[in-house]
């Protein structure tokens, strides 16, 4: 079995040795509820990454705000951000076959705005309705189209339907890049599932048996963002989050300094105590509130 | 490599041999064009599928009609039948929890109501809108829910919506059966392609990890329900049809006594010339009308 990480909660002199190791915090959003205390980090730099797409930096950070946890928008580090800096600093398309054929919510758009990104799709209305018959020859012939996409960026939409994924797969079809803001299948809430931006994207990727470049956890794309930003050593620096295959993960391709899981989200430590395990964190606790320094 | 097929397209008297040794042809709907002479089939047994759950097997007859291709009722397998029978006379889950959870077009209501089969979802309006705030509590808590839902099936929607996934997702944690009428992952149509029902149900396969058991083609289920009809040998039928992956393995899995490869479609002579191809007709033509006998 892999080694085991270290139980954090009741033991003290563990939580001390544990909390002057690191500098940096990286937080995951989903972790963070109204009064969390992150008292573990008090007077160390934080970062706070989410692989929600629908909402933008500002969008968090005034969630934050109002939840009583202050942040500044440049420590948070969302996938419809990372997704809008891949397109603008990375890939870099020669205009004008740089457009992005957007299949997600708003928060997609304000990022890929600010960095000056042209766009198409999204929540314009117009991709908001059903099928029409003149729609399957506008498709198929491409007067539907726009010449200048190159791109295809899905993330988690709200409104996903026929039309938007039939114009999804003929730009793929044509050759556009396929960019996901992030992959994760399911969205928790009210203590269940719904679909996540990973089962958006992922009829497209049935229909072309293309997978996208994905720009969220546990992507490298993100860190190397945050540590493009803040120029932190990485051995100083501790992901913690509730989500094995995403904030762990994340944190372990990354060679952070440590990863401390918190069980009171989708993962429990039976999924790292099995034989051949390979997401394990280096600390867990079972709830955030358990870090007091 | 594999033991390759036989040419027949220009070579009559192989040709008159094919003929002479099939008494029951086995169509593929989609081949069919308006005046298409079956003179290979004449005065034998013709049967028809299709993996198409859009419309009832009374549209296709119609549809065949318009075409000048004489059929009846009986002789036509949809796959929207083919999962009506499989839910009424082969699962037949005890009441009152045998509701089915559709996420579909007319084509399967059509079906289920012929087989007696009581359902929700489907063509209702009510399932056509965007989801509101209330609708994630109403999911999550089960109010939304019909508790007699034992089964949801997924085919081809032109209406799919994050609503009707959020719903068919939450009947399938709560230890629904998962079927799909077929696994298509493309709709062929204008010369290119649209999203197929097995594109419509990837999001909740890649929700749940669990894989939906599929009605149509190359599903023997189909195969199943056509000699339950017409107590054939099925050395002497012949499955004809255009996609490798569907119609030629569904006669070969049935252990029909042919299979005849037509290449209008969206299969080429390309992919069962490789080494290691499992999928390989008997027969190939270029095109049906090279059938002459």
């Amino acid at each position: 079995m892999a080694p085991q990480p270290k139980y954090l909660s009741g033991d003290q002199s563990a939580i001390d040795e544990f909390i002057n190791k690191f500098d940096v915090s990286i937080y995951s959003l989903a972790l963070l509820k109204p009064k969390t205390l992150l008292t573990f980090s008090s007077g160390k730099k934080i970062v706070f990454v989410t692989n929600n797409s629908t909402k933008s930096r500002a969008d968090y950070q005034k969630k934050l705000s109002s939840m009583g946890i202050p942040s500044e928008i440049d420590e948070i580090f969302a996938s419809a951000y990372s997704s809008a800096i891949y397109i603008s600093r990375i890939m870099k398309l020669p205009a004008p076959k740089n457009k992005v054929y957007v299949i997600g919510e708003a928060g997609i758009e304000t990022e890929l705005r600010s960095e000056g990104v042209e766009f198409v799709g999204g929540t314009d209305p117009a991709f908001r309705r059903d099928m029409t018959p003149e729609d399957y020859t506008k498709i198929a012939d491409g007067s539907m189209l726009d010449e200048n996409v190159g791109i295809v960026l899905a993330g988690l939409d709200f409104h996903i339907n026929y039309l938007k994924l039939s114009i999804g797969y003929q730009y793929l079809a044509r050759g556009a890049k396929f960019l996901a803001t992030n992959t994760d299948s399911t969205l928790p809430s009210n203590h269940t599932f719904f679909p996540g931006a990973g089962s958006i994207s992922i009829p497209l990727i049935n229909m072309t048996g293309e997978r996208p470049i994905a720009l969220g956890k546990p992507s490298q794309a993100m860190m190397d963002s945050i540590e493009g930003k803040f120029q932190f050593d990485r051995k100083t620096a501790c992901m913690i989050g509730d989500r094995l295959d995403t904030d762990i993960r994340f944190g372990l391709e990354g060679k952070l300094g440590g990863t401390l899981a918190v069980l009171t989200g989708v993962s429990k430590k039976e999924e790292w105590e099995v034989e051949g395990a390979n997401v394990v964190p280096a600390y867990y606790v079972d709830k955030l509130s358990d870090l007091k320094g």
